[in-house]
């Protein structure tokens, strides 16, 4: 009998970090050891925060056991067969092809190699077969906002050509900053204006009663919404815009696919939603496009409005799909639909996309 | 000399009511006498908003006096020029043609005549001349969310032809329920979740910390988003995702625009937010475009993303302009842009709007 393979868990503090600790426990136990490890936060972080501080040895459970958090070194990356890498790109950017060169196969949940053409940026459920080829021994996992869509739309695309792209997508806090930073702080924003109910009436009244406590946010997010997520990118694009087309296009080998993309952050602490508007090749019938949704791994369609169904962040966060709703045609179009999807930004939109690639890699190994 | 017009502020203890007693204060002053009404709540809601009930006479400011607040009846509509109606939309349809036969000149917020074709539909700065055909007497002002988008769409429609339009409305708490419904049903909401930090992490326990405090939502606002606002219309959108449609075609008189809307609320007290994506029927330089949104009436350009520059609706609440940003070339297409519009959905969204009606009317009585 072939010993069960190592996984290493690069990033094992963080959001997503914890996220995939509990699913660990919780899916099918295909790994013999489960080594974590953690980068040292770069500084001005909380060191709270910082599992390997001097003299901050720390541990974590999984599967039932507490385990001991190793520091990120060439060391602890020895014998690993599967390394999930759940940190900032540039930590990523450095230690990815290391632990690559060691004889790790990473999947990576960073920005920093979802571009390259020798690094696959695979949804198991949308294009498996591309984790197959891996030149460099990484495979990508796509962003957060990609990954709440991705399923179902390339589940309709693979019946109807997917031709055009418009979304809104409204990000969780938890989605920005390392670690917890986003969560943390939109909570502490939210004590802020706590009990204030003049707040959001007079200009500019929040910005002053969050102060300097924007967090990870280029504004204040408690009672607000902020049109900007990421760096800036190309023509006026945030960088999370740039990469719903850029990860789309490459998920569907769809290389010049129209996509217009709007990322906006919302006061919600977990759950990404994305309202959708798709443009396709062929007719769709809106009753195949539903029984499409309705039984597409990943997905589940929930779309009842009139009884009060329709999916939302706060309803989905902490499982596992993709849920649509509000599927409806489109400018009278036979070829458009409109329709609304939220997933957990830390399951499907990070842990479970990297721990599903990761096992599926398994499989064949 | 002519005396100056009587106005009547009918559902002046609403919260569009309120607001628009704070501009009469602060325009020009271009009115004689101004009597406020209110219609008496509909049985059910809460009797202290009720400033009809029996024994309680109330009085509001408005100019810096003390008026007092009278039942609206056929006498009290007597001898008025124009009248703002700022009731709910079966209030609005019973007493706006009883207004309009005692010889006043109504400007409507409801929806109750925004279809009819006797009664214009307005937007001083976009298609002012359409409120001068009035065979019912009644010009209607739009919904607050086609408010936001149409000043901006509009002045770019006027250089280069809208062909298509594709929007996400995140709209505000206020702009749902009765009188201040929504803005207070959100606080609520904000105070039952304020606190417990572990919300927002598990499947469904917001909406069951919000329990049956939902005010006039489909569900639990705070830390949410909801896809669903309004009534149920055709073919799966609800009544303001026909009303942006509708509502933009009649103002820009393009009967067949194709528009995609989606309506989503968001926890913001105050303040609509919208992405745009727009396709025109010739090219729009990306510097012309800027220009002219720099210089429309009615608009405020806000467009530096790097320097932090863009609308948030907690920044815009409580002005009067649509402010823009977030200008982009969309698709790499010649044709098409996107931006995020923001503005007070009490204000630009409803009494600024009706008000400036009023004053383009009283200009041509």
């Amino acid at each position: 009998m072939t010993p069960k393979p190592t996984l290493a868990v690069v990033g094992a503090t963080g959001a997503v970090g914890s996220v995939m600790l509990q699913m660990l426990t919780h899916h099918a136990d295909v790994w013999g050891e489960i080594r974590l490890l953690a980068s040292p936060r770069p500084s001005g972080l909380p060191p709270a925060l910082d599992a390997t501080r001097a003299g901050g040895s720390r541990t974590a459970s999984v599967r039932g056991e507490e385990c001991e958090i190793l520091a990120l070194s060439e060391e602890a990356l020895e014998g690993v067969d599967v390394a999930l890498f759940l940190v900032p790109d540039e930590v990523a950017a450095r230690w990815a092809p290391i632990a690559a060169t060691k004889g790790a196969v990473v999947v990576d949940t960073s920005a920093a190699f979802r571009a390259d053409p020798d690094v696959p940026l695979v949804v198991p459920e949308t294009n498996a077969h591309a984790a197959r080829v891996r030149p460099r021994g990484i495979v990508a996992s796509p962003g957060c906002t990609t990954l709440a869509l991705i399923v179902a739309v390339g589940s309709l695309h693979a019946e109807f050509g997917l031709d055009e792209l418009v979304v809104t997508a409204q990000q969780a806090a938890s989605g920005a900053g390392a670690g917890q930073d986003g969560a943390e702080a939109l909570r502490a924003q939210l004590g802020l204006v706590a009990g204030h109910d003049d707040l959001g009436t007079h200009p500019g009244d929040v910005r002053r009663a969050v102060g300097e406590n924007t967090g990870p946010f280029p504004g204040p997010l408690a009672l607000n919404v902020l049109p900007w997520s990421g760096t800036p990118g190309a023509d006026g694009a945030s960088s999370e815009e740039e990469r719903v087309r850029d990860e789309t296009r490459r998920i569907l080998a769809l290389p010049a696919l129209r996509v217009a993309a709007t990322c906006v952050r919302v006061p919600v602490v977990t759950g990404h939603s994305v309202s959708v508007h798709a443009r396709f090749e062929r007719p769709v019938p809106l009753d195949r496009a539903h029984e499409i949704l309705a039984t597409s791994p990943g997905v589940v369609l929930y779309d009842d409005p009139a009884a009060g169904d329709f999916p939302t962040p706060a309803d989905v966060v902490g499982t596992d799909p993709a849920w649509v709703g509000r599927v409806r045609r489109s400018m009278d179009d036979e070829r458009a639909l409109d329709f609304f999807v939220c997933a957990d930004n830390l399951r499907k939109g990070a842990a479970l996309n990297a721990l599903q690639i990761a096992e599926s890699v398994v499989a064949t190994l």
